[in-house]
């Protein structure tokens, strides 16, 4: 009999980086499947910050918190290597929310089979949560037009990467923020981003009025902090502020205030909060839309891969020091 | 030669409330309309919030300010007196921006008839800003939905009063904040909002509890100020925030800070900040639809009116106290 890795989530996470005992590795049998049931061996997971939200009970969240004693949910790419389900043969590739275990049987149920080309780190990278997540963002709330400026916080992270070079494909200055000169150096230089802030050593008030002497007309919002009241003291009017990640404030007790909101009047100001999983019906759409810039090789990424399950523990708090350089992924 | 009074603003409003030494009053030698003008009496002036920010420079608001050694701007209600004008009769009733003068020449751009029926106070108070302003911001913005609930701040206001009276007609649970128990019994018992709450008194958290059991669907916020943070924690899922006006930080040096944007992302909520001027030309379709809540009785207002030009000068510094009751006019 064969065993493999499952990690379980058995205690809430306090404030701040993630402590490794809120978790337990488990070792199971292999399972076979059942009837109409497939068996995947999952071959990359995902690590998203979205995770450190699924953790905790949250009534007013977007998606029900990972019970206690079940294994933490994750979404991953896998392999069938069993299949009693007329959709599925082995040695197709599937994505999905597999969880932080090397192996699941599954009813085929949330599960999308991947077209052979992209390698496994573009997929996670580009075609998954980050990629779907940057477009229904930037298109669906942002409304980007030629000629105007966009802030992206987060912009060397795995969505605000992504958004930033689908704007600057449709004709906006591109402005990023980060939290250090490589990640700066790289959504310049790599990715064609037109400025990029270190939001931890520039004034990043002059800085602003510099690379966007015209102001702002988007903010894409991926983290919170320090970055947060330059951009909106300079939002022109009618624009749009689209929030998808405050992860400079997940991990604090008391979150940090946020601007006052007066210039929401005097600028007619848009902000909109949006989580990927209210859009899931949209994929099709969505990819339909992301695709061609990839085909036309607009759209590149770079993937952080840990190695082995249990490096999704440490890798979690990645995050919360932005340490990463790209998209996070465990290789199993 | 008889004369008549106007009032110019000359110097600038230093922060808090507004010294008379920034406005000067004037006596003028009543004018004649020219050819192709018309000459209004004007009858009855409008003060309105907006006023206060009218008075100072600030390149990023939706209408240039004031410049010094103007007349005040403001809207009102005026006869034409004497008309060299096809389309103005001799006793034609007219509305629109007059400014602190008790008559003026006019091309007639920018002023319209206003039909017999309403008395003066109704049409200012309903049919001019208030009403247009409730209407674009409730329906335009808000999205109403029968069931929900919906928190109007500056509840006893000219537009917050309104807003929440056509909320009720809607079906909505409808709750107003408002800043004496005068004001939370006249919302409550006259124009029947379903509660009320003093935000000077009350246990703000412990009462929004109570009368909003199921959560916040739309909050219609008007002032700013201590409510702001309790409603945004209480918010639902796709809640909408319609931001019309900030009043209890427009005098401040420094705004108070608004809340942590957390929330927006958890309960993907949508905060649109909108100012009438954008929707001047969607003004026939608001009354069409502002029209017949009015017929059916279903809008009552009432007026505060100050008497005398001059009047208006300390009239402003209402809007900081809150002790104007209702709508606030000045009778020439």
């Amino acid at each position: 009999m064969s065993t493999y890795t499952a990690i379980k989530l058995i205690a809430r996470p306090e404030p701040g980086p993630v402590e490794p005992d809120i978790f337990e590795v488990v070792q199971k049998e292999i399972p076979s499947a059942g009837p109409g049931q497939i068996l995947v061996k999952q071959t990359h997971m995902s690590l998203d910050p979205a995770m450190l939200g699924w953790m905790s009970p949250d009534p007013e969240s977007y998606i029900p918190p990972v019970a206690l004693g079940d294994v933490m949910r994750s979404s991953g790419l896998g392999e069938v290597i069993e299949s009693n389900h007329p959709d599925f043969v082995i040695g197709d590739r599937v994505m999905g929310l597999m969880g932080w275990t090397e192996y699941l049987v599954s009813s085929g149920e949330g599960l999308n089979k991947v077209q052979p080309g992209p390698d496994a780190e573009a997929v996670l990278s580009i075609f998954a949560l980050p990629g779907l997540t940057a477009t229904q963002g930037l298109f669906g709330f942002g409304d980007p037009k030629a000629g105007e400026t966009i802030v992206v916080s987060g912009a060397a992270g795995s969505v605000g990467s992504i958004v930033g070079q689908l704007a600057k494909a449709e004709g906006l200055n591109v402005i990023g923020v980060a939290g250090n000169d490589e990640k700066c150096e790289w959504i310049v230089s790599e990715l064609g981003f037109d400025g990029a802030i270190n939001y931890k050593t520039a004034d990043i008030g002059a800085k602003l009025t510099e690379l966007a002497p015209s102001g702002v007309d988007i903010y894409f919002e991926n983290t919170g902090g320090p970055i947060q009241q330059h951009v909106f003291d300079r939002m022109n009017a009618h624009g749009r502020i689209v929030v998808c990640g405050m992860i400079a404030d997940y991990g604090k007790e008391i979150p940090d205030a946020g601007p006052n909101w007066i210039p929401i009047i005097k600028k007619r100001l848009t902000i909109q909060g949006f989580a990927m999983p209210d859009h899931f019906s949209q994929v099709p759409e969505l990819l339909g839309k992301l695709t061609p810039y990839v085909m036309q090789g607009k759209i590149k990424y770079r993937a952080h891969v840990l190695e082995g399950l249990e490096s999704a523990i440490s890798g979690l708090n990645l995050f919360f020091t932005g340490d990463n350089k790209g998209k996070l992924i465990v290789k199993l």
